[in-house]
C-alpha cells in the first residue's frame, strides 16, 4: 500500500531548535539568568495554559481578541496559550499574597504564544525573559529594574552606542494631557495614538489625532510635549529615577523620551523600552510600573514594575552586531573524548575506558558500532567538534596503553590512562 | 461598581512554580543536563504545538484520542499540545536527514501535555527528559542509553536498592509468541495485554487473555514465558546488551523482565522501564528501540533507541527517599548581600556600593525603600536566606566604612569595602 508521507515542517510560525541553535539559546538564557541573579532575582514559572479571563481585562484588546491561541478543554473551560506572563504573575502573587516576602524580585524565562503573521524577528512561539519587582513604589525600585535591563545588554556585549533604554512617566504624561483639557475618558485613546506615533509620518499622525477629535490647539501642544526633552525635570519621580540610574552606573544606557507610552493598558507610572540606536529593529524590551498588579484577583492593592524581553528581536540584533558566540566554542557543547571501537575483540577495553572517564566526570562517548571503519569514526568526531579521539587496538590492549589523537592539532601519541586523565582534567 | 474577583487557581491539572519549587526543578534539570552531557548528548527542542497527524499514526490510540489537548488554529489547522516528544524528534530528524551527523545523541527537557485525571504524581502539564541515540542498531547503543538512565539515577542519589531498570526484547517476545501459534495479526493485542499484567491479579489477567481468544494452552505457555528469568539468554542481542551494561559499570541497576513491553506501538526491539523497588510508584522512565523513527516522513529508514522520564513521579520518589536538596542550601538561590538603606541622605552611598559589588559579579540587592525601618529590612534578608547585610549609616559614611551583619552567625562588625570584598569573593 502506498502511503503519503507527512510534511517535515513545523506548524506555521513555530520553530525547530536543532542542537546548534539550542546552544545559542542556552547561552542567551544563561546571560538572562546570570544578570537576574546578580540583581538578587529568583526564578519562577507558571502554566503554559491559563484561563482566558485573566487576559481579557487588561492585556489590551488586540492581544486577546486577535492574537491569542484559544482552546476549549474537555471540561468546557476556555483557556489560552499564554501570550505574556504578567497576568500569570499577578494570579500567582494574589494566590499567596500574604505568605510572600516583599519586595519580590522575580524573573522567568519561557515560551509565549501570539497568533501574529510570522516575519523576521517575529514568530508565533517565542521566548521571553520577564523581570518584576513587586511591593515598593519608590524610584529606587524603578531604577533597579531598568539597571537590570541595562546590565543585561552590557553582559551581552551591547554598548550604549548600540542600544538605548527610553524612559517616560505615564503619570506625568496624564498630568500633561489634563493640562491640555483632554478629558480623562479620552486619555487611553490619546495614549494609544502616542504609541503609534513612530509608526507613521508626523503629517499622518496629525491627521490621525484629528480623527480622535483633538482640536488644533491640543494637537499643537501635544506635539510640543513630544518634542520637549526637558519636561522630565517637571516630575520629581522621573528626576529621582534618572539620578538613581546614574548612581547605579548605567546612565549611559538611558534617556528620557516623552513619546514612550507602551501599548499595554495596565501601566500607570514609569514606562520604558529599549531600542537599537540605528532604528533597524522593533523594541528589544519594554516594561513599566503597574499600580495594582493583583486587582483582578484581590481587593487589596499591590504595585510593581517589570519588563519583558523577547528572544527573537534580540537574537537578530546580536547577530547583526556579530555578538553571537561561535557555537563550536561554547563550553561543553559536546563530548571531550570519543572512544572509538577497533574491532569486536577490543570492545570491552573501550567500554571500560568510557566507564572510567565518566566516573571522573569527563564528558565522553563511545562510538557504538565496531562495524564502522576507524577513519569514519574519527571523521564523526571531527564533524561534531570533539577534541580528542582515543584508539584502543590489539597493540594498545597488549601494552595497556592507548593512542590519543588531538583533532585540533592533528598530533597523535601513545600514552597511558593516567597521562590521558591529567591531560583532560 | 462591584466586580467579582477572578480565581487565583491555575487551570485544573496545571501548576504554578513558585521560586522555592523552581529551585528544585532547576536542580533536577541540572542533573538531567549534567548526565546527558557526560554521555556526549546534545540538547535540542521542538515546538509545543504540532500537527495532529504526527501523533495519530504511532503514539497509541488512547494517547491521541483521549489524552491530547487539541485546537484548531485560525488557519484551520488541527494542532495538538505535544503529549510526547518522539514524533517531533522523528519530524526534525527526517527534515534534515542527510545533513545530520550520525550517530545522533540528542536530549531534550521540556513541557508535555496530557488530558488525564490529575492525581498524585500525574498532572496535565509536566516536564519530560528525553534521550535518543539515532543511527546504529547495535547492542552497544542500547546499552549506552540504558547506562545513561542508570547513571542519571546514580547522580540523583538513587541506589540499586531503590530503583531497577527492567529490560526486555520485543523482538524476542514476538518470536516467542509466534512459537505459541499466536498469529502476527494478534501480536499487538497480546502485547497490550502483557502491558496490563501488573495492573491486575493473575486470575483477572487469565480471564482477560481468554476474552482475547487465547487457548488454555497458549495462556499456560504465556504465563511460563512471563515467569522465566533465563529466557533472555536465548536472545544474542539481549545477552550482548546485558554484558555491555556490565562493562559500563551499571549491571547492579538492571535486570531482565519478560513482562516489560511498554505501551507505545512504535517499539520494535529492546524495551525497558525503571521502577522503584518497593513498587510504590508508577514507572520512573520508559523507553525502547524503534526500527524506523522517520517512517511517517520519509521512504528511507532510520533506527533509534531512546527513553522519556517525567518529572512528577521522579520528584515524588526523590522526596520519599529524602533525596531532594534543601532549597535554602542550593547555591545562588538568592543574593549574597543585602545593602540596606539607612535614610534619604545615605541612599547614594548604598547605591554606589551595590554598583561596585555587581561590577565584581557578586549577586547583591538594594533594599529599595528607605521609608522602611532598618530592622524590617534586615528581617527581609533573613526571610529570604541572604547571608550578609550591609548597613551604611551617617557614621559609616563619615569614616568610609560599612557595618556588616552575618545573619547566619549574628556577628556584626565594622569593616572597609576591601575587607568586604575579600570576605565574599
Amino acid at each position: 500500500m502506498y502511503m503519503d508521507k507527512l510534511s517535515t515542517q513545523p506548524t506555521k510560525g513555530f520553530h525547530d531548535i536543532y542542537p546548534e541553535d539550542m546552544r545559542v539559546r542556552q547561552w542567551l538564557f544563561g546571560k538572562m539568568r546570570e544578570t537576574a541573579m546578580l540583581f538578587g532575582f529568583e526564578e519562577y514559572d507558571g502554566p503554559i495554559l491559563e484561563p482566558i479571563e485573566i487576559y481579557a481585562a487588561k492585556s489590551g484588546e488586540e492581544l486577546v481578541k486577535q492574537q491569542t491561541f484559544l482552546l476549549t478543554d474537555r471540561g468546557g473551560r476556555q483557556v489560552a496559550l499564554r501570550p505574556e506572563l504578567t497576568p500569570t504573575l499577578a494570579r500567582m502573587v494574589a494566590c499567596k499574597k500574604n505568605q510572600l516576602t516583599y519586595p519580590l524580585r522575580w524573573f522567568s524565562i519561557g515560551p509565549r504564544f501570539r497568533y501574529e503573521a510570522p516575519q523576521k524577528g517575529r514568530a508565533r512561539e517565542f521566548y521571553q525573559f520577564d523581570c518584576d519587582l513587586v511591593g515598593p513604589t519608590t524610584p529606587e525600585s524603578d531604577a533597579e529594574i531598568i539597571a537590570l535591563a541595562a546590565t543585561f545588554f552590557k553582559n551581552l556585549g551591547l554598548t550604549p552606542d548600540d542600544v538605548v533604554i527610553k524612559i517616560n512617566s505615564r503619570k506625568m504624561l496624564q498630568h500633561k494631557l489634563s493640562l491640555l483639557d483632554i478629558p480623562s475618558s479620552k486619555t487611553n485613546e490619546v495614549i494609544h495614538a502616542i504609541d503609534k506615533k513612530d509608526k507613521m509620518s508626523e503629517d499622518k499622525w496629525i491627521e490621525y489625532l484629528k480623527t480622535e477629535d483633538l482640536s488644533d490647539d491640543q494637537i499643537k501642544n501635544l506635539l510640543k510635549i513630544m518634542g520637549d526633552r526637558d519636561v522630565s525635570f517637571e516630575s520629581d519621580e522621573l528626576t529621582n529615577v534618572f539620578s538613581t540610574l546614574k548612581d547605579l552606573g548605567v546612565s549611559e544606557y538611558v534617556e528620557f523620551d516623552p513619546s514612550i507610552v507602551r501599548g499595554l493598558e495596565y501601566y500607570t507610572g514609569t514606562v520604558f523600552e529599549a531600542r537599537d540606536k540605528k532604528g533597524q529593529f522593533r523594541a528589544l524590551l519594554g516594561g513599566g510600573r503597574y499600580d495594582n498588579l493583583v486587582e483582578l484577583f484581590s481587593k487589596e492593592s499591590l504595585s510593581g514594575i517589570g519588563f519583558a524581553c523577547g528572544d527573537m528581536v534580540l537574537l537578530e540584533m546580536l547577530s547583526s552586531h556579530d555578538l553571537l558566540p561561535n557555537t563550536k566554542s561554547l563550553s561543553s557543547h559536546t563530548s571531550r573524548i570519543l572512544v572509538t571501537v577497533f574491532n569486536e575483540s577490543t570492545v570491552r577495553a573501550s567500554l571500560k575506558l568510557i566507564r572510567t572517564l565518566r566516573d571522573e566526570h569527563i564528558p565522553s562517548e563511545l562510538y557504538p558500532d565496531f562495524a564502522v571503519r576507524l577513519d569514519k569514526q574519527i571523521k564523526y568526531a571531527d564533524k561534531k567538534g570533539i577534541e580528542f579521539v582515543v584508539i584502543i587496538g590489539p597493540d594498545e590492549m597488549k601494552n595497556d596503553t592507548l593512542t590519543l589523537k588531538n583533532l585540533k592539532t592533528g598530533e597523535q601519541k601513545t600514552i597511558t590512562f593516567h597521562e590521558l586523565l591529567s591531560l583532560v582534567q
